[in-house]
């Protein structure tokens, strides 16, 4: 039997679905479970993209362009000139998801070998990602008692070797929700722009940002047009997630030429849910006001909730709809298998995340774990109720 | 500036696109460009498929698993059965296209440096996923005076290396429109088993055959079961090629799971698209029937039609909806190209793709091209004609 590759084995199985089969049989037991270890929002699509795809009728279902449809990148860079982010249809390669568009990034600017300095906890399929390209991820620890600010550029320097090539960053954040601020990035770029490094950010979680002051992108950093690489989607933004469409956003010509001969291998993205995320841009203003006021209602009752229990500490996340917190007990793998295996309070159990899954570095952050506020506010507080009682009833605790 | 990568100088740019410039060009002077270049069939997606998507009624267009949807697999392995292609469920991926399942297989059967061993010419694209994997392309060039047969398994023999790890097949093939035998399978068989080598095909124009014996699949093919990997996806079966949905197949428990990695990393395959594609396999046997028959009559036209033009000589294609020919030329890049700069016929010309870019080995083919017959059948018997004109015209005629 023919060997199978050494990437095959090194890409790490998704830490998130890594209890799922604990969860399904806590199901099977009667339990009732909620998840908040995935990002699958509940709140609704809007209504535009919905009666889009209704509308469908063309006769062929046809390839689309490699980098997108035109109109399609027309409108998206008009949103982002809406938020003072300066985009023009020719900087966006539109990609299946921003999976796709970190990939095709990953490709476009780093070597086998190169390495990749990410600040953790990070998204997990950043390592899955740095796999396909053959990169090293250089993780920076960043500290939960500060709420996961950046980490020193002191550290960052210490970090940079002849093979790095890039940072990532994910702004807002997941999994720890932190938002960089304007002198944060400013000092990033300083850093990048003295090393000569790409800046990757991940910004899909652009519109939920809780603060009273505008989210600040990578692209508005003046004088780092050849290096920054903006990662974006539409799952989130919209909660069409089952869409896969993304983008690459770069002013460097030469960044978006390669990336195209990427895309142009894999023909194009879907037509259809281009066609869903083209509408997408026409929803209403309203839309994201009552969905970023039931985000922070929701943050509220978990984070609060969380942070009156004994021995738990949560920081306040500023944007995205995830929290990272920290727990009493001996190790957060255990605690959440026994959570799904042995624990239930009337009827209903939590699955949550490890953190550890989020952090490249061994045996940090052993004690936490990454909950995802998606589900409604009844169910967010009864969540927390079980939390409560369960960390009284765990043997692990500390 | 920070430099781009070498896989980002690598990755050939499409050779079906090469001349797009040209023909842009050729269209605003007012010239009928008859696109022979791409394999955008015109050929209408079955109405069960446009149905189902102007059906999707969801709240939220949610992620889906990331191996697809189990009632999607479920209804495909029940397809492939039907065509005495024994596949179960748990041996599928769905992906996003055939593309997507190419990058699976290479990435998780061979390592970077590794060798993939493919007949030319071959569909141009595998060079790119090649390149994604960081493999090197083998290949082992069919011939045109024979239809583009399996090349000799001693030829095969020659090629194999330690760093050897996969043969890919094409079948039926895009460009060559061949089809090979259960003989000629069978033969790849045991020089696969022999070495210890997985072999890949390409079996997306399965529907495409014309001949009265059923196509061979590479899963029929007993004591196959850990080496055999099918690529398939619905773009031209159904002629849905925006749909961006296949699938990537296998025996091989260790490859299934390994992919499955890979999958879970970008989420999931593309939700509307795949209820499409699920609904698709409702068509009704008589699409095919119709479908089959016009490719047939459309084939014959074009075929024939070169074979009777003095100096052309074009082997009849068994399946697929291209074919490969032979002009009496100097070069086809330059005659593609003259054929829309300078070339005019009733205000018509045609636009065709060198073979150039469907060979791995350095002049090779020089003076074929490949025509996608996916247009209607005046339109075939107008280019045919365009052709025979430019050929008595062109300056490079040999």
């Amino acid at each position: 039997m023919p060997k199978i590759s050494q990437k095959a084995i090194d890409i790490p199985a998704s830490p998130i679905r890594k209890l799922t089969p604990y969860a399904n049989q806590a199901k099977k037991s009667g339990k009732q479970v909620y998840h908040l270890n995935i990002g699958q929002p509940d709140i609704e699509t809007p209504q535009v993209v919905i009666e889009a795809v209704q509308k469908f009728d063309q006769h062929v279902l046809e390839y689309s362009p490699s980098e997108g449809f035109e109109s399609y990148r027309t409108k998206l860079a008009d949103y982002y000139k809406s938020k003072d982010i300066p985009v023009n249809p020719e900087d966006i390669i539109t990609t299946v998801g921003g999976s796709e568009a970190l990939v095709f990034g990953f490709m476009t600017t780093c070597n086998p070998g190169d390495e990749i300095i990410i600040p953790e906890p990070f998204y997990a399929n950043y390592n899955g990602f740095a796999t396909f390209a053959g990169l090293n991820v250089v993780p920076i620890t960043a500290d939960i008692k500060n709420g996961f600010a950046l980490p020193s550029i002191d550290e960052f320097e210490k970090k940079i070797t002849t093979k790095t090539k890039a940072i990532l960053i994910c702004n807002p954040g997941n999994p720890t929700g932190y938002l960089y601020s304007k002198s944060e990035l400013e000092q990033l770029r300083d850093l990048v722009l003295k090393h000569d490094l790409f800046l990757f950010a991940d910004e899909v979680y652009r519109e939920f940002c809780y603060q009273d002051t505008q989210p600040y992108s990578v692209l508005n950093l003046e004088g780092l047009e050849n290096h920054a690489i903006l990662i974006d989607s539409v799952s989130k933004r919209y909660s069409m997630c089952g869409a896969r469409i993304g983008a690459l956003i770069s002013k460097n010509r030469e960044v978006i030429h390669a990336a195209l001969k990427f895309a142009q291998a894999r023909l194009s993205p879907p037509t259809i849910e281009q066609i869903a995320a083209e509408a997408a841009l026409q929803t209403p203003a309203s839309y994201f006001e009552d969905v970023k006021q039931e985000y922070v209602t929701r943050r509220d009752i978990l984070v609060d909730g969380l942070n009156q229990i004994e021995g738990v500490f949560c920081p306040k996340p500023s944007g995205a709809f995830y929290a990272v917190a920290q727990f009493p007990i001996d190790d957060a793998d255990k605690f959440c298998q026994w959570l799904l295996e042995e624990f239930e309070y009337e009827g209903h159990t939590v699955m949550m995340a490890p953190a550890t899954g989020f952090y490249a570095s061994p045996n940090v952050g052993t004690n936490q774990v990454r909950l995802a506020y998606v589900l409604n506010q009844d169910a967010l507080r009864h969540a927390v109720q079980c939390l409560e009682v369960a960390l009284k009833q765990y043997p692990g605790r500390v």
